[in-house]
């Protein structure tokens, strides 16, 4: 008997728990370096066996949804269709229109976009035909179908899902698929002005969501390209050191100083001068104390970036919003199409606010940038669409507000019914079937228990249960009357209403509750 | 010179009328058997000279989207928002909840599902991990999501995008990315109230769309068997032959007979037999009339859906739809999982409507049944939930609601922006982010050109071009007085304003707007 034919007895693998409980309890006797190595191995047996179907000859297989994934059960699609609400008010106020694009593009617009990123993305089997790849963002995409159809200028948003093949972590709010609410401004404009609409309107969103307190950090390609130049950076591993730094958010510095040192061959003295400058933080100020930086100011692009930088917050001061805005020079991210301001937007834990400004972050909410280079390298004549966008995450928000509401006591509604048609005798279905049909002919929502004889009880628990506030009874007496007995489920009052007024009284009941 | 060289000048893979004009005159000289063999030969070897890179060196792709997709512009878009408006109200109106599960299912998930349809399931490569693939529908996913959570009864909408590797047919409306929009009722209730539901919500859903007059098809599962076995087809043959009787709405009878006897082995006499049957339509009386066809009414499973159809038919005569639901032998739906009624809803061409039977189907829109067992596939104690539901495919609605917007010359606007913030002078940027600031925090939809001197005129064409109906004009002079112009962009009429009561003044203008 093997560790396997053990626990296949009750095998489902759909379900963490007996996995690990199989890895400490069975097979603590076998020799292994780690609990993780076992459970691994088991996992992948356990699939294996699963495909091949048990021994009695019933078809076993997990009962779950994809690594990474989840599916929305009602409640939780109630709260996501508020956040979208709250999110597409906000780009609909900024004069956005809406675009949609497939879910899987050919895999070469997708190649040479994301760095060292590309490794996370979703392939689909080659079954003949195209190679595809599932979107891994929704900026790609958007500059793949600016150039395919010559724009050259557009505020649009897209609301989709992308797909990641990263480590995930649900309780977090990491998953592989998951929504990004993107707005981007295409065109040729007069320079930041665009970019400080995009910094707004996460300003507004995150304001709205009434999630904490946040922060949203912008730094400059062109500076952190100066920045590495003049401390000493050789060009072609600037993006390579510019990926690690992006790992200060969750990474210390002396970690990210090991990387840039041991991995990607940096000299340790450019290292620790690159460590001086991404302590820096500030607004305005800093943009102007760094213009005067003897070696950064005589830098080409790091001079722009910083100019630029200062328009930024005279913007961003005119939208008074710099009071949540940081210069962080820290801040690098690390897809490779952006080419001047970036930015990210994270919130903050309440109870960890203090005045020094040693801000915890629960992680990015939002992030974006400019990305001038991204549609050219699409257009076959290399047409360049300079563009500014960001894209709101919202599974972290649906974390904190799903979270909040299983804290509080308030119920939410997972449907609108207005009406319950019901009875209290027997043999009226027909009678039942043809009122509701005449409600909902009438644009009222209504309901009906799909049983020939229903109890009373069981029609009024139905609504209690899922909040509808009406209840329409007939019986044989109220058809003779041409009434309906018309009760109000909280406070149990009832009156009949001629059946000639019902949908009116219905309506006028409805805006009340 | 070979038949690539001579084009690869031009290369451009992404559109198709180049391939055609290659196959015409480049290659007319081959030896070839047909055109179609050509252009399948020249574009797999223009993908293979697309993936290599052209001769100059710079990577050259295809600019499209995958074969099969498409791209949503801004109009299309506001079509479609206004197609699943109408949708889903409807959805609501009958006391839906809604979920939503991963675009992505375990591969065994969806195995053993679709019949032969399940070779057009797309795979994702195997890249470690987990074997994924696409969903094909959203019912198996919905059957999945009520086993793995264990719900017992439940009424659900879902609206999601569903991928089918099949031949795409785009100007019909034929796609391998394609929304459904599904309803679904979960529990065991009396027979064939539910059912008629689903095909009420139907009726409402396409007499709203106005598309023009259509037909819903009906048929039983268990009368398909019943007559299956009457007319003498073994019982391992009952799906293979349902799946060709599907094909009756697409091929002739002859074809039909010919993959019977030829491709699937039937008798050719069971074939004649069941020739006749699916001539059979009709409604109430139909079924009454097959009630007493002396084979027929012995068979167990045709008398239950016999009996279960008299029933529908009394509800539907309740709702009042009768007029558009036809009793119809010849409808099986190729899917596997079907158990009792199912029914397809297809449109009619309006022009070609006479009093003969004889309707012109311009294809299907809606289709569904009921799917008994599904659930118990899925749940490893083997307990049933009954299932009956619907699914709208609206790309072939999206197509001709386009078609008609296209037709009309009424234009279709793509924001909402409420106002744009101008002014005729220079240097007056600052001033108009101030205000078109204060604009977006009292809620108002506001746009300003990101240019720091723009043209009064290029300002007001703007308006004219994207419909915004009013504009906040500043100048010197307005913010001494602390007004604002607020023109009319239609009647050009202006007025100033005070600044204080700007905001009020918009909203009153938007509601008569």
């Amino acid at each position: 008997m093997n560790a396997i034919g053990m626990v296949s007895g009750k095998l489902w693998t759909g379900f963490l728990g007996p996995r690990i409980g199989l890895c400490n309890n069975a097979l603590r006797a076998m020799s292994c370096h780690t609990n993780t190595q076992i459970v691994e191995e088991v996992a992948k047996l356990l699939e294996l066996k699963a495909q091949l179907g048990t021994d009695d000859g019933k078809q076993m297989f997990a009962l779950k949804t994809p690594k990474g994934t989840r599916d929305y059960n009602p409640k939780q699609m109630a709260i996501r269709e508020s956040v979208f609400n709250t999110i597409i008010s906000c780009f609909k106020r900024h004069g956005a229109e809406t675009i949609d694009t497939p879910v899987f593009e050919l895999k070469e617009t997708l190649t040479g976009k994301y760095g060292e990123d590309s490794k996370l993305i979703y392939d689909l089997k080659d079954q003949g035909g195209e190679l595809l790849s599932l979107r891994y963002d929704l900026t790609v995409p958007f500059a793949r179908y600016l150039a395919m159809n010559k724009i050259s200028n557009i505020k649009r948003y897209h609301i989709a899902k992308v797909y990641r093949r990263d480590n995930p972590a649900m309780t977090k709010g990491r998953y592989r698929e998951f929504y990004q609410c993107d707005f981007d401004i295409a065109g040729q404009y007069d320079p930041m002005i665009p970019d400080a609409e995009c910094i707004k309107v996460v300003h507004e969103i995150l304001a709205e969501l009434q999630l904490g307190d946040f922060r949203i950090k912008v730094n400059d390609r062109r500076i952190l390209d100066g920045m590495f130049a003049v401390c000493g950076v050789p060009d072609d591993k600037f993006r390579a050191i510019c990926s690690t730094v992006d790992k200060l958010d969750k990474a210390s510095w002396e970690e990210v100083k090991n990387e840039m040192v041991g991995e990607k061959g940096l000299a340790p003295e450019a290292a620790d001068r690159i460590g001086e400058y991404v302590r820096m933080h500030g607004g305005f100020d800093l943009a102007e104390k760094l213009l005067q930086d003897p070696q950064l100011s005589q830098n080409k692009h790091a001079l722009e970036g910083l100019t630029d930088m200062k328009d930024l917050f005279k913007y961003l001061e005119l939208f008074k919003i710099t009071d949540k805005v940081i210069f962080d020079l820290s801040l690098a991210r690390g897809l490779d199409y952006y080419t001047g301001v970036i930015y990210e937007a994270v919130l903050i834990r309440p109870q960890n606010v203090h005045p020094s400004e040693e801000l915890v972050s629960v992680g990015s909410v939002a992030g974006g940038g400019r990305y001038d280079g991204l549609v050219g390298m699409f257009d076959h004549k290399g047409r360049k669409v300079p563009c500014v966008g960001v894209s709101v995450g919202i599974e972290r928000v649906f974390s904190i507000l799903e979270q909040k509401a299983e804290a509080s006591e308030e119920k939410i509604r997972t449907t609108e019914t207005q009406v319950l048609v019901a009875s209290a005798q027997k043999n009226l279905l027909e009678e039942r079937l043809k009122l509701t049909s005449e409600l909902w002919d009438a644009g009222i929502k209504a309901e009906v228990l799909y049983k020939k004889n229903p109890k009373l009880l069981s029609q009024l628990q139905h609504c209690e249960e899922t909040g509808i506030p009406l209840v329409a009874i007939i019986g044989e007496q109220e058809l003779k009357e041409g009434v309906v007995k018309l009760r109000n489920v909280a406070t149990r009052e009832e009156v009949d209403v001629s059946r000639v007024t019902l949908v009116e009284e219905i309506k006028k009941r409805s805006i009340q509750s």
